[in-house]
């Protein structure tokens, strides 16, 4: 088994938080998005849409997409439980985890990726106007997250889940994308300062 | 319980065609979103991010997100399962799921909201260089996706699950997106009409 990995992007960063939670170890291969080595036929072969990362299993099957490399560490290791457990938490898990993934992870890449000159061969064409408008959307969205985190530890609830996984790798990659968080959304920066100081953040 | 519904939208639709593969039978209540009624002060209650569709449990909880809708109903009414059974047909079910959703109904969806004058009142601004920007994305999804059902019945494999659901979602949307599947993808035109003749397409 090995993991295609890029240091500096949000979503493998997703799957490296998820294998630490889990105590998982995973050889991994790291992929240069910032040369382009996620476009080499090489990786294309292993992901025709080019995205990363990818987990190949040892009879060679390819699972792309964050969430479903996690989903498959889940079935293998189901503790922690980082999906919900029973009906209702496993629905409140996943509104949550795709909550953040569309408003606040995919408007965030949307400001990165049509707004950074170092984005220019990453996303093309870029659309600046795109990117503009994606900024409102974050904060938006972040002020949602902060009356959720007012009564809830974590964002999904009590637990610790892979919406906050989504969620922290969103708002550190804010940093790139040059958006910050309002210092008025004090929830969300009391729930970012304890998921930071979890060992998994380092990952 | 309740399910807050619009007929015109693909992902409420995805949840009725979930529900009528599983034979599970829900009051629904129409919300219009080409009158804003989305947008009213007593749907924001349901849905602070004012999308749909939403479910509305008995004990009062809400559950939006298409896909989070669907996974409760799969948590109780496992047959037939939707989204895969065992470790790698779970992420193989989950990644194809996404990549239709991120690449296929986000992207048409991108087409219809930015560029067609119905939707000025849902996107706004629309911007139309992102709207043709996606044009070219969609087309070059639905050659993966070809190549995919040049090998498989379903888009995940032997078995019709929620990725078939969010592709037959997305690829219907490109009537009022205006983008046509090329007459080359033979296989995607065969598993398409495949799919449209299950009773739960009519949903």
């Amino acid at each position: 088994m090995k993991l295609y990995d890029s240091r500096m992007a949000p979503n493998p960063r997703r799957v490296r938080i998820f294998l630490a939670e889990k105590g998982i170890e995973v050889p991994t291969v790291q992929v240069d998005m910032m040369t382009g080595a996620h476009r080499t036929p090489q990786y294309t072969a292993v992901n025709p849409l080019q995205r990363m990362p990818a987990l190949e299993l040892d009879d060679g099957t390819i699972i792309t997409e964050s969430v479903a490399i996690c989903r498959y560490f889940e079935a293998q290791h189901p503790e922690p439980p980082m999906f919900g457990v029973g009906a209702k938490d496993i629905a409140l898990v996943e509104m949550w985890n795709r909550r953040c993934e569309i408003n606040l992870l995919l408007t965030v890449a949307n400001v990165f990726r049509h707004l950074h000159p170092a984005a220019k061969t990453l996303e093309v064409p870029q659309v600046p106007e795109w990117g503009e408008a994606n900024k409102p959307r974050v904060i938006e969205f972040l002020e949602i997250l902060d009356r959720q985190l007012a009564e809830n530890k974590f964002i999904a609830g009590e637990r610790f889940t892979i919406a906050d996984i989504t969620a922290l790798s969103a708002v550190d990659f804010m940093k790139p994308a040059r958006v910050a968080v309002p210092d008025a959304l004090t929830n969300v920066k009391r729930w970012h300062a304890d998921v930071s100081a979890r060992a998994s953040a380092k990952a």
